[in-house]
């Protein structure tokens, strides 16, 4: 399972501006790796959240006016997602969207029913399945956000994942900001049972590009079933391609 | 329910030509025509068999360079239906897509399994959910072409629909081809037991776009469980809103 983030795929300072240099890399990447039996999460970037934001998605339905933003919402996300997948195909990889709006609902913004026959017919026929963080339909709240971080950690557990690789911005859980702070630390080894200590904040962990907190709430569940889950980024050029095999890179582990 | 034939919605002669003034001046009479409670459905045209045809989509899965195809024509589909939706957004319509290759799963080329909780609960939202003709995964044979007829009829069913409108190029279902032969003749009424006389040639129609026997076949079941259907086309102009409204349009009706 490998998450990419959106922080990587996207330019986040303006809407709508995909890396494309970088996804082009990425994918690169991914095919050097010679790991085929793959699903790959991506975020949204400066193509979901702006959207998100400007119509409340994420809080849920409040008025008919918000279901063009649902719709805008998921039309960016594919754009997106043809991006990505293009530059997997362009690489040879067998890449498939699989749209997570009509195969996930959520209840209170958490995954409550999935159809995973169509992932898993796409994975027993030797594809490469690619999904995104989306917008869903919520049976409390109408609709919500459905986070990549989520349906990569659900998908984990459900298909029994041998690891989950998130690709982020920087390679890994740091003390502090290494982008900003000399001083920042590389965390290379997490358990399941610390995350709680940086939900309380006894154990402080940098938030580069926004839910480090989140993610590691999301992916605790997943090492804490023997799941290891790698937190890395793409450079130094390799660090990717190793941390899918499950070689050494650089990056945090969490695990059991 | 409405389904919208791909001949209509794209330039047949070239590939991946969309008509997007048909497509705007569909949008604008599902928009006059005041009905709101509305599933949308439509073919792929010039966007999707073109594609399909070249990676013999349609029989299933000979080989894993057929997956680039599968991926294509998906992408190819989304392309296709962010007009449609973008055109029903800009008349102010809630469009929605539910893109089907991630909630229906078929066995031998007929749905075998369907996620409907997201059509529903945009239903409930009143929104309009917009689908089509998609790349599916098959038991049987891996993967195949999910004609937009069979997701209407399947859908008319499963959600017991007030009628079915079938907007195609030809107002209804002729004795020729009224767009070469002007001893054409509409036939007004069908019942659903007629239907098999066409299959075994008794009763002669025009196939003009193609697929007409094929459109018969999937909504006869329909008809039959009480649920009228309605061949037109969005010529005259205010002949579609009079059809979606149930009053009486240039066409054929299919009905018990």
């Amino acid at each position: 399972m490998l998450k990419l983030g959106g922080s990587i795929i996207t330019d986040k300072s303006e809407r709508f501006r995909p890396d494309e240099e970088a996804i082009g890399s990425l994918a690169r990447e991914i095919a050097s790796s010679g790991v085929r039996e793959l699903v790959i999460v991506h975020g949204g970037g400066s193509f979901g959240h702006p959207l998100a934001a400007d119509y409340g998605l994420s809080e849920g339905f409040r008025g008919p006016e918000q279901l063009r933003g649902l719709a805008e919402t998921h039309l960016a996300m594919e754009e997106l997602n043809k991006l990505v997948v293009s530059a997997l195909l362009a690489e040879g990889l067998p890449a498939i969207p699989l749209p997570p709006i009509s195969c996930f609902t959520t209840k209170g913004k958490r995954i409550s029913r999935a159809f995973l026959g169509p992932l898993k017919a796409l994975l027993a026929l030797g594809a490469m399945p690619v999904l995104y963080g989306d917008v869903v339909l919520d049976e409390e709240l109408g609709f919500t956000i459905l986070s990549g971080d989520q349906i990569a950690a659900y998908l984990a557990l459900a298909l029994g994942a041998e690891r989950v690789v998130l690709c982020l911005r920087v390679p890994g859980v740091f003390t502090r900001n290494p982008e900003e702070d000399p001083s920042a630390e590389l965390i290379e080894r997490l358990r399941p049972e610390d995350v709680k200590h940086v939900e309380t904040g006894r154990l402080r962990v940098a938030d580069v590009t926004g839910g480090m907190r989140k993610k590691l709430e999301e992916m605790a569940p997943v090492a804490a079933a023997g799941i290891p889950v790698f937190f890395t980024s793409p450079r130094p050029p390799g660090n990717l391609a190793r941390a899918l095999k499950g070689e050494r890179a650089v990056g945090t582990l969490l695990s059991r």
